[in-house]
Formats: C-alpha cells, sequence, structure tokens
C-alpha cells in the first residue's frame, strides 16, 4: 500500500492550491512525507522551470519550499496534539512570511530535495526551516512562519 | 509606440526564465517598468493561481516580487552606469535571498500590482524592496538582494 502525503489529508476544500492541492490540475501538486524527525519531498522540475538556461527558477524554489513547510507545520501541529492527519478538526496552515537564501545555482533535470525541520511550535503559529538540495548538493536554505488557517475556513 | 518593459531589454539567451523571460511560453512573462522613482508591474493571476479558494497562491506572489525586483536591480545598474538598457554590456541579476510578508490574503480576480524600490547599491549586488497590493489594498511586502550575473554568463 502506498504511504499517503500530508497533502492526501487535506480537505477537498483546501487541496486547490496551485503548489500543493491535489485538486489542482495545473499546479505542482508536491509530496510531502515524515522522514524521521524531518520531513521531505522530491520534486522533478519541469523543463520551462528555468532561470538562466540549465538552472531552477528561484520562484519555483520559493514556492517548494512555501508548500513544503506549511505541509510540514500541519503534519506537526497534528502530532502536538496527539493525532493523527486523518482525524477531526482539519489543520491546514497559511504563510505568514517567507525567506529564501540561494546559496548555489541550483542544476535543472535531476530531482530536487527538499527537507525540513520544525523550530518553533507556539500557538497557532509554527516555525519551519528547510533545505534544498540536488544531487546531494546543498543550493537553497528557506524558512517560513506558518499560521493555522482560521476555523471557518475549513469544512468538517 | 509602446513603451519596452525592462524584460525586454534582457539579451536573448537570459530571456527564458519561467517568471520574467519572453522567450519562455510556458512562463509568466512580467513586464516591469520606471514610473518615476519606483518600478512597477502589473500582474493578472490565472484562475489556478489559488492557495486556498478566492486567493492568491502566496509562491505566485514571492514569484513576482523575485522577478519584478531582479528586473528593478538591472535597470537601477544601468540608470547608476549613466547608460540605457539598450546599450552594451547587458547586465542581469540573480536572487541571492527573497524575503516576503504576507500581510493579508490577496484577492483572487483583480490585477496585482507590484511597486518596487531600490535601497541600495554597491558594487554587483542591489537591494530592492516591493510592495504588492490589488484593488488599492497592500497585501505583501518583500525585499530581494540580488547579485548581478557573471560576464561570462550574459552574451555580448
Amino acid at each position: 500500500m502506498l504511504r499517503k502525503a500530508f497533502q492526501d489529508y487535506y480537505p477537498d476544500q483546501l487541496s486547490h492550491c496551485y503548489g500543493c492541492g491535489r485538486l489542482n490540475e495545473h499546479g505542482l501538486q508536491i509530496k510531502s512525507y515524515w522522514d524521521g524527525e524531518e520531513s521531505v519531498c522530491i520534486f522533478l522540475p519541469k523543463p520551462y522551470h528555468t532561470a538562466i538556461p540549465g538552472y531552477v527558477y528561484g520562484g519555483l524554489i520559493a514556492s517548494l519550499i512555501d508548500c513544503h513547510c506549511t505541509g510540514t507545520a500541519a503534519a506537526a501541529a497534528y502530532c502536538a496534539e496527539g493525532r493523527t492527519m486523518d482525524t477531526k478538526p482539519a489543520l491546514r496552515f497559511l504563510t505568514a512570511s517567507l525567506h529564501v537564501d540561494y546559496l548555489s545555482p541550483t542544476p535543472l533535470g535531476e530531482p530536487l530535495e527538499i527537507r525540513a525541520s520544525v523550530k518553533e511550535i507556539k500557538g497557532r503559529k509554527v516555525v519551519v526551516a528547510a533545505k534544498l538540495s540536488t544531487t546531494g548538493e546543498l543550493c537553497a536554505r528557506g524558512e517560513v512562519v506558518a499560521i493555522q488557517v482560521p476555523e471557518y475556513l475549513v469544512p468538517e
């Protein structure tokens, strides 16, 4: 049986995000999973996700870090409440701030690996740090401050 | 005669960026212009550029701020050298770091206006601050540290 990703647990109404919504047929549809204390997402950019030729577009890198970190925030919030992602109420996070440091140009053509870890959980806020690498080389670091979506936007 | 955008001056080899390359047919193809001391870019998101339904995807906002600011960095660097964008050598900037604060959910459906101003030019580095608004409402603030692309990557 295939393991479900964080995003596979999002309620349908909150699954239209261009970056991570499984119901957005135009979107990136990223998938995030726990791997020990970290979360991991593997994404293969399209040939047109280019910056200067041969390198990955920085906006895509920002998008992957953003959605992988908000997904990680949700998964961590369930853990903090001592319950699994298939239980109610559903938890979903929005981005309050996003920071990305581009350490070196990211070669285009191989899968990107984004790994994230939770730095802080406090009330409705989760701070998540991420690293993006390809072929074993660290190319970018990011940090997301994620805020829980208000209940009235989350369907039961 | 239509005014040319910053991106219309990029050399062909550096015009494939997913965010701002006029030769990337899958990309956003943003256009940036001076408006007094500020630069401005107007962009109408597609219906599928959604976060939660009815609101603009944060990764798109990050991408728009990123490319508009690197374009502004290039335009400002020409100004600093006392020459116009149709002169050689061509100047083009990459993103060293990107920060976005999402101040309020950005409604989807109306054009977004991104305005940027140069905070600092020092050597090959330009720091650019941006504000993103729609229907007159400020929704996000950003800052980009842009670094001039090495000459060997810029065709004569």
